[in-house]
């Protein structure tokens, strides 16, 4: 997400990939970047930031961005972005991940699969939190989450709802309005959000999980 | 946590309590201020907030608080204090609330104890994030989470890291730095943040769970 950030902006980067099932990112270069060794991490002017989130609101304030990413002078409309941005941890990501892991990433380091029931448990907390994407945040013929412009939540939203993709689920069946939105959020971020996408696909293939 | 920082920062409020075991907070009431029916939840002004950390960052802009609680117009600072408001969710609440509800909320649900190899394995994953306090926000003298002064960062770990103590888990055993900004966080927000734990106090005592 921090990458689709970067390159709709035009804001110049240098970027290091690691291979996080690899371990490739556990070394001590990497630990003065992000003393917690997790991606994503900046380093800008001598200044390092870790949390994606907090990547991207320092981003909006440092490079000026346009005001619709995170607005600053809407205290209101800013306190939307933020609702989303606070509330995905633990209703998006967390199942989101969950679901990834026992499906995917348990299996690769263990070499057993994980159980079915455990399986479906999973999916559905994940369909339960996809469902409110579409009935909550997404009613009343709403454009983007939080607003009528796209903002940072739209890209946190879209590239954690896109992930599951890589094991093989859709997110967008049966829900039309999240459906329709990520197909907004593409165009926004167009070709960016692609050429993300093509990384994500690579990944379906490769088996391998160095995303961010 | 927001009740303490409202009280802290002289901002005047009418509080609502539910007890959210009776689910007195499920109501078509209540549902106008937050669509998810959680707590907490706040409205100004015509407006509805959700989400603690979006609150905390609407009532920094709308009451103009004191810079350090957010600091507006050091971006490095403002960026240290949404690293951990980030991190946190996943890192510090995610780890607390599983044990809280394995070990108190499911109980009281079912009438029946989670097993303790269940109830182990979660405390460990709570020790582990504790442990993450102890030995890398508070590292190197830290005074503060993220600087030498207390922020919105504060209240939210300290608040989170006390609510354990309802089902006799002490954080602080084991752990100076921790207890030693335990106990500064709670001078800086004195008498506010010792009413909010006699309510805590009283949750042990009463066994529901109207916290937030």
């Amino acid at each position: 997400m921090v990458y689709i950030f970067l390159r709709v902006n035009g804001i110049p980067f240098e970027s290091r990939s690691y291979q996080l099932v690899k371990r490739e990112h556990d070394n001590a270069e990497f630990e003065k970047i992000n003393v917690f060794k997790k991606v994503p991490a900046i380093a800008h002017d001598g200044f390092n930031v870790m949390e994606s989130v907090a990547i991207l609101r320092y981003l909006c304030r440092e490079f000026k961005v346009a005001d619709h990413w995170y607005p600053r002078e809407d205290s209101r409309a800013q306190a939307r972005v933020d609702e989303y941005l606070e509330w995905q941890h633990l209703n998006v990501r967390k199942p989101l991940v969950a679901y990834l892991i026992a499906k995917a990433i348990l299996p690769m380091r263990t070499g057993q699969q994980s159980p079915p029931e455990e399986l479906e448990r999973l999916m559905k907390d994940m369909d339960a939190c996809l469902d409110q994407i579409e009935n909550i945040w997404l009613r009343d013929g709403a454009i983007f989450l939080t607003g009528q412009e796209i903002s940072i939540a739209d890209i946190v939203g879209a590239c954690e709802i896109e992930h599951p993709r890589m094991v093989g689920y859709d997110p967008r069946k049966g829900r039309p309005k999240l459906s329709a939105w990520l197909d907004r959020v593409a165009k926004a971020t167009s070709p960016h959000y692609e050429d993300a996408l093509v990384r994500l696909e690579k990944v379906v293939v490769k088996k391998s999980f160095d995303i961010d």
